[in-house]
């Protein structure tokens, strides 16, 4: 199935919204989704079988993208929420293209709140290889202000630390501290987590740059402008959804068991299950 | 395509070797198996799009192991070499079933050496959590000899670590010294390597672990075993392939560029070029 898609549909008010995520990272959007609009029914998917993307090319990650798209219309989602930064950098101008439905990815929205706060005009992104070598917030931000100048820094090791559990650890503070000198150096003042898992080492990263430097995190300003769009297009759910509608509901590519164990460490709903799909014949 | 495969074929002596791993790991095989056995040809696939295989589940390792397999058997490969522990644990018994032509894991060499080395019976597995979680080694030792005790520890950030170049580093060694401490209160005498890319940090783990424990590498056991296999069956190339002939070729599944450069970090034949190829349509 490509270009048009065959099951047309009109978004409707009470439908879900579609999140996906390479893994468990897109969780911390879900979370802040929930926060700020709470009367939504959710759809998440995490592609955990072909996790990470981050150091993956632009179109491998289309082609998976482009699938997990496919997955979440079969839900009749209203809207899709690219939360991952790698997918929003390399894929969401082709989805969005394809799509009938609105699109939102995380990276516009943090890179506003960034040009935004900063005053210095320098700013710092850390993020993964994939979103760095995209110079996607660079350009976002380039775009707003031209008098703004952005440094990115690719932190490979931050994903594995923060799934090997280590985010208050002595190992993640020395690798964060080699990661951020050169931020450090060139004295930015606002610093992007462009990875939906540096959430989860906010603390480290918030001590290693220094109480001068504002931390932003595009989740926030994901589920914030969300809320903006679903207004604008008279699609928010104002009343909470019925009993048994299945309000949040989680599907993986692999391991269902482990992603429900780190899910609930980040969102403190209670995720009973997830569902498996192979994703690859989507 | 399940089942028995639709292109049968006799495994020739002048065929070349397929040898697979879920990325760059198994260039560590690849580089044993050119130093015991240099007359061969050899067909390497890395699965750099899905990588890792460590972290995920049987199941879908085994389809992805069986895709590859199917790539691999289009160059009428005589014999197939899984490079990867996490595939030799979890797909190969599926696919020598459904497999005419023989193959070689990395895991039944490594066991066999390792037993026969221990002079305490006590042996330590380092490996992924998908490797450990298997109990493949731990169950292969002990139908060699009962007496021996064995003690898995899952070590997931090493990969990254390697794949980071962080090959002599002072974060290596703290991570090392974390993950070995229970295996050195254990006294075990004997570690076996059992990821493709731990042979990259062998000075590490052997500072770590101390001068009494011997280290085992799979990669050269499963060589030299390569080696018995092909003689066994007369397939041994016994003449250098002619010019021309395509001795090595390497494919991959996303980002040739990159696994390149590695690959010439491990092997110092001078890796030129790697083909990507879209393996979800084998």
């Amino acid at each position: 199935m490509t270009g048009t898609e065959r099951n047309e549909y009109q978004p409707k008010k009470d439908a879900p919204i579609g999140v996906f995520d390479s893994g468990v990272g897109g969780l911390t959007v879900v979370r802040e989704i929930i926060r700020q609009i709470p009367n939504e029914k959710i759809v998440y998917f995490g592609d955990t079988a072909r996790v990470p993307y981050g150091s993956k090319s632009q179109e491998t990650v289309t082609r998976f993208s482009e699938q997990i798209v496919r997955f979440l219309k079969t839900f009749q989602v209203k809207t899709i929420v690219v939360a991952c930064n790698t997918a929003s950098a390399y894929a969401l101008d082709t989805l969005e293209k394809d799509s009938h439905i609105p699109m939102i990815g995380v990276v516009k929205p943090g890179a506003r709140m960034a040009a935004e706060v900063t005053k210095n005009g320098r700013i710092g992104v850390i993020a993964t290889e994939a979103t760095i070598g995209s110079q996607i917030y660079a350009n976002y931000i380039q775009a707003l202000n031209k008098n703004v100048a952005i440094y990115g820094k690719a932190c490979p090791l931050f994903v594995p630390l923060v799934e090997e559990g280590l985010l208050e650890d002595p190992v993640t503070d020395e690798i964060a501290g080699r990661y951020l000198s050169e931020l450090i150096d060139i004295d930015i003042d606002t610093l992007i987590l462009g990875c939906t898992h540096y959430p989860l080492i906010r603390s480290t990263l918030g001590r290693v740059m220094g109480k001068g430097v504002t931390l932003v995190n595009p989740a926030y300003e994901t589920a914030r402008e969300l809320k903006s769009l679903l207004t604008e297009q008279n699609l928010l759910h104002e009343e909470p959804p019925g009993l048994g509608s299945n309000r949040y509901q989680f599907y993986v590519s692999d391991k269902a068991e482990k992603f429900v164990r780190f899910a609930n460490s980040i969102i403190k709903y209670g995720i009973l299950s997830a569902k498996t799909v192979n994703i690859e014949e989507y």
